[in-house]
C-alpha cells in the first residue's frame, strides 16, 4: 500500500491494521496450539521461523516452479505428491521429529507391501488360488474391474498339503480353485517372477498411477481397498510372517519417530495357522504374539540403548460393521476374555468398515448398551473408541453415528471427517476432551477430498478440537510413519507450524490409550526429544 | 436393531434415544433454518414431505442405479451432472419455485452464451480478429494450451470502418491483428458455419466436456476463466447489443423464479459503442441504459399483468484487484459520481478477479478507508460488497483478505468459501448479519470443490450464517437463474429441505440492497408467490 506521504487518513489506517491484528489474534486463541504459542522458548521460535522459511522457499521452489511436472501445488493428492514431498527439506526435517503416536491405524495394512510379500515368499507353507480361471500371465492379477470373486487368494498350508494339480496357474489346464505354493505361481510366472511380484504388490496396494477415472467415487475405491485387506490378511494369517509383520510395524514406527502405536485389530477369523502347521491359533494366541513381539522390541531398543523411542503399542478390538447383532455380542464377550487375560493390551472396542454402505450405529444400540453394562459387571473398562463420520454426508443416518459415538462416550473418533460440519459436536469433543483421529492421506485415497486443502482438519484445529493425527493403512496408501499426513497438514496451512504439529505429537501421547501412569513418564521423555529436536533444527542440522 | 424381545436394557435404550433426539435437535436448532421449520403450516409439511420424498426416490432411481452412465451420485460436479440434474423432477419443480433474488452475478456473464453471439451476427458492426496468424481453420478458436496473447478479439466498429483485408481470416494471407467482419469471418468458416459457431461459443464457456486433466488447478481453470470474459466484454461492448443483453438477463432471471439482480458490472474501459457507430457511450450512458431497459421489461411485464415476478434490478460498481491505488481512487471518484446521478442504481462498491494470484484487501486499505470518508463526506451511502475468501488458503494473506472486508463493514462477502475455516468469522457475520453470497457451481468448476459434499456450504448453514445462493457467471458455467445451485444445495445435504430453500430465497431478499420500503413490499409479494407454489406441490402439480 502506497504510505510514502503521510495523509490525514493515517489515523483510520493504523486503528484498521490494529482492530485487524486483534481480530486475527482474537480468532487464533481458539485454536489448539495458541495456549503453547503464547509460551515458547527461543529456542522454539527460531525452530518455528526456520520451518516456515522452508516451507515458504519450498512453496515456490519444489511445487510451483518445478519444472519437471506442471501445475503442482503444496498440499495436493498424495498420488501425485508423494515422490516430490518426499524429496524436500521440509519432508526431511518431519521424518526425525519425535512424534509420538500412531492412534488410528489398521494392523493388517500397516508395513510396506514389498516387506509382506517377501516374507511370505520365504514361506513353502504359503499358497495362492484363482478362482474364476488362471491367472492372466501378464499385467496386474485384478483390475478395478474385477469383482472380488476373481481375486486370487493366499493361504497357508500346512507343508503335509500336497496340491492337487502340477499345472501352472497361468495355463488352460488349471483347475480354478486350486491351490498352488507361491513360490511354484511365482517361478511360472511367464514374463518372470518381477512381474508376479508386480502384479502381487498390485493386489496390496492403492497404487499412485490409479486415476481418478478408475474410482471416481468413494464406493468404487472403497471396493478396491477392501479387496487389499483380503489379500493381505491371506498373506498374514501365519505365525512366522505375523511375528515378522508386527516387529515391522514397531521397527517402521520407531524408524519415523513414533513411539507408540495402537493398531485396531480385526478379530473375525477365529484362527490363524501355527508355525507347526496347525491351524489352531486362536485370538489369545495372537494376543500373546503381539505381547512377546513388543517385548522382543523394547528389549533390543533397550540393548541399543534406545529405550526412550519405543514405549510399546496395544490393541483396539475390532469387528467390521456388517455383522448382526448376536455376532457382536459374541465378539464383545471375546473381547471382554482377552481384556480379562492382557488387561494391558486390549484398550477399546471399535466397529470398522466402509460406513456409507455398512451398518450404522444405530443398529447396534441394544448390544453396544449392553456391552457397557457387561464391561461394568466384570469390573474392567473398555471405552469405545468408534470409526465415526467417514462420510462426504451431512444430517443422515451414517453421519449421525457421530451423535451415537457421542452419546456413547466414545473415548476418541476415528476419522470424524464430517465432524466440521457440526457445531454443537465440535463443542462437545472440546468439553468432553475427545480427540478425532485424523487421516489426511487416508480421506483424500478414499476420495474424502481432493488434497489437503479441502480437508476439514483446518477446520477441526482453529475450532481447537482435539486431533491426532495417523495413518490408518500405509501398506495400501504408502504413507508409512506419521510424517507424510503431518507434511500434508503442515503444508495445507499457514496457521498450522512445526509448533502446532508439536502439539499434536503431544497431544496424541496425552489422548492415548496409555496409563496414567505410563502416560506421565512418556510425555516426560516426548518434551526432552523436542527440546533435542527443536535445537538441532536451530542448529541447522536437521 | 432386534428390537422384538423386550430386555432389561430398554431403559438404557430409551434413554439413549432421548438425548439423541434432543442432541439432534439442539444442533439443528443452530441452523439459518431453524425458526421457520418450527413454524410451518399443514401445507408447508407435506410440501417438505413431498420434495423430502422426491428426492429420495430420485437418489436411486436417478442416480445410484443410472444405467446409461455409471458412478453418478446426486451432488456432483456439475461438469458431470448437468444433462442429468435438468431432466429430474425435482430440478423441474424448483424451476417454478419462487426464488427471491440474485445477489451474486457479474453482468457481463450473465445470459446463455448462443443468445450473446446470435445477437453479435444481426450487427454487421461486429468483427473479428486474430493477434497471431490465421484462426485454426477448424477446431476450437483456442485451447486451455493457448496464451490469451493468442485469443481472438472482438469489437464493434463504426459502419464506416473499411476491413483492410478482404482475405480469409483461415488462410495464410491474413494478416494478423487486422479486423474481418464477423459475418464474413462466419461465411468463410473451412468446415461451416455451425463449426465456426461452436468455436465462438467455445470462447465464451467452460464446457462440460473439459476435462479434470485439463484444468487440474484453479489457477488453471481461472486462465481460461479470465479469457471467456475478454471475449464476452468484445461481443457486448455495442449499445445496441448491451441492451438486448441486459434484458434477456432480466427476463431469463424472471424465467427461473428470479425477480430481482443485482449485477456486478466491471467499469474498467471508459466508453462502449454507441448505437450511432460513435465510441463514445460513457459510464453515465451505460446506467441511463441500465435504467431504461429495467423500466422497460418492469412495463412490459405489467402489460402480462405480471409486475409481482419482476422488481427490478441494480447495479454493484466493480474494478478489478489487479489496479493500482491512484487508479482504483479514479474508480472511486467515478463511483460516487454515478451514485450521484443514479442514486437508485448504484448500490455497493466491490474489487474482483482471481484472489489466489492478484492484490489482497490490504493493499487498497489506505484507498478503501479514504472512499468510505468520501462517501460520506458526499453524504451517500455507498457500503462495499467484498469478493472475499474465494480462496482454498487458511491464514495467509489471500484468506485474510475475509478479516478485512468484516472490517471494513463489508455488506455481504462474495464466495466466502473460506469463511467456514473461520470460527470467530462465522459468529461475526451472524451478529453483524453479514450474508454470504455462495456460488456452489461456480466453486465446483473453478476447482474449490469437486462436489456439493465438499463444498462449505453446509457448514455456513449449520452454523446459522446468513447464506444467498447465487450463480455468479451462468454464461460461462452454464447454470442460468438459480435452479441449478438450488438442485446442488438440496441434494447435498439430508438437513436441508425445501423449506431451507425457501429460507435461502427469502435471506435473498431481505440480504438485498433494496430500500427498506421497497424491501418490505417485496418481501409480502414473495410470501405469497411462495403459498401459492406450495399449494401447487401439495396438489400434485408442480
Amino acid at each position: 500500500m502506497d504510505t510514502s506521504s503521510p495523509s490525514p487518513l493515517s489515523s483510520a489506517l493504523v486503528a484498521h491494521l490494529q482492530a485487524r491484528d486483534q481480530l486475527i489474534a482474537q480468532e487464533k486463541s481458539i485454536r489448539f496450539d495458541a495456549e503453547k504459542l503464547a509460551h515458547l522458548s527461543p529456542a522454539e521460535k527460531e525452530a518455528e521461523r526456520i520451518v516456515r522459511a522452508i516451507r515458504a522457499e519450498e512453496h515456490i521452489s519444489v511445487w510451483e516452479t518445478n519444472h519437471e511436472k506442471p501445475d503442482l501445488f503444496p498440499g495436493m493428492h498424495f498420488f501425485t505428491s508423494k515422490s516430490i514431498m518426499e524429496k524436500t527439506k521440509l519432508f526431511k526435517l518431519l521424518k526425525t521429529m519425535p512424534k509420538g503416536c500412531i492412534l488410528h491405524c489398521h494392523m493388517d495394512a500397516m508395513c510396506d507391501a514389498r516387506f509382506l510379500l517377501d516374507q511370505a515368499l520365504l514361506h513353502p507353507e504359503m499358497h495362492i488360488l484363482s478362482p474364476e480361471g488362471p491367472l492372466p500371465s501378464s499385467g496386474p492379477f485384478s483390475t478395478y474391474h474385477s469383482s472380488l470373486s476373481s481375486l486370487p487368494e493366499f493361504t497357508a498350508l500346512p507343508r503335509s498339503f500336497k496340491p492337487t494339480a502340477e499345472t501352472s496357474i497361468y495355463s488352460d489346464e488349471y483347475v480354478p480353485g486350486s491351490w498352488i505354493p507361491l513360490s511354484k505361481a511365482r517361478a511360472d510366472h511367464p514374463v518372470g517372477t518381477e512381474a508376479f511380484d508386480k502384479a502381487v504388490l498390485g493386489l496390496l496396494t492403492i497404487e499412485p498411477g490409479s486415476s481418478y477415472e478408475d474410482y471416481p467415487t468413494s464406493d468404487k475405491i472403497w471396493t478396491k481397498f477392501g479387496a487389499t485387506f483380503i489379500v493381505s490378511r491371506g498373506l498374514l494369517g501365519f505365525e512366522p510372517i505375523y511375528r515378522a509383520y508386527l516387529k515391522q510395524i514397531f521397527y517402521s514406527a520407531i524408524e519415523d519417530g513414533v513411539a507408540w502405536v495402537e493398531t485396531r485389530i480385526n478379530f473375525l477369523s477365529p484362527t490363524m495357522m501355527a508355525a507347526s502347521g496347525a491351524d489352531d491359533l486362536n485370538h489369545s494366541d495372537w494376543l500373546r504374539i503381539y505381547h512377546e513381539v513388543v517385548e522382543e522390541v523394547k528389549k533390543e531398543m533397550a540393548l541399543k540403548g534406545r529405550s526412550d523411542d519405543f514405549w510399546g503399542a496395544i490393541v483396539i478390538y475390532t469387528t467390521i460393521r456388517f455383522v448382526e447383532n448376536d455376532h457382536l455380542r459374541e465378539a464383545m464377550e471375546d473381547c471382554i476374555a482377552l481384556k480379562k487375560q492382557f488387561p494391558h493390551l486390549i484398550a477399546g472396542f471399535d466397529l470398522v468398515g466402509h460406513e456409507d454402505s455398512l451398518k450404522p450405529l444405530k443398529y447396534y444400540l441394544e448390544s453396544l448398551l449392553w456391552f457397557q453394562d457387561r464391561v461394568k459387571e466384570e469390573g474392567l473398562e473398555i471405552p469405545f473408541i468408534f470409526h465415526a463420520g467417514e462420510t462426504l454426508g451431512d444430517g443422515d443416518a451414517i453421519d449421525d453415528n457421530l451423535f451415537d459415538a457421542i452419546l456413547l462416550g466414545t473415548k476418541r473418533i476415528g476419522h470424524g471427517f464430517s465432524l466440521a460440519k457440526h457445531p454443537l459436536l465440535m463443542q462437545l469433543c472440546r468439553e468432553k476432551k475427545i480427540a478425532i483421529e485424523v487421516c489426511p492421506i487416508s480421506s483424500e485415497i478414499l476420495r474424502y477430498t481432493p488434497s489437503i486443502l479441502n480437508h476439514p482438519v483446518q477446520i477441526l484445529l482453529n475450532n481447537g478440537v482435539p486431533v491426532c493425527l495417523s495413518c490408518d493403512d500405509p501398506q495400501i496408501f504408502g504413507n508409512l510413519g506419521l510424517s507424510n499426513d503431518f507434511y500434508q497438514v503442515l503444508v495445507g496451512s499457514e496457521a498450522t507450524g512445526l509448533i502446532s504439529l508439536a502439539v499434536l505429537a503431544q497431544q496424541s501421547i496425552e489422548y492415548s490409550c496409555m496409563d496414567p501412569e505410563l502416560k506421565k513418564r512418556c510425555l516426560a521423555i516426548w518434551r526432552k526429544q523436542w527440546e533435542a529436536y527443536v535445537d538441532i533444527i536451530v542448529a541447522g542440522n536437521a
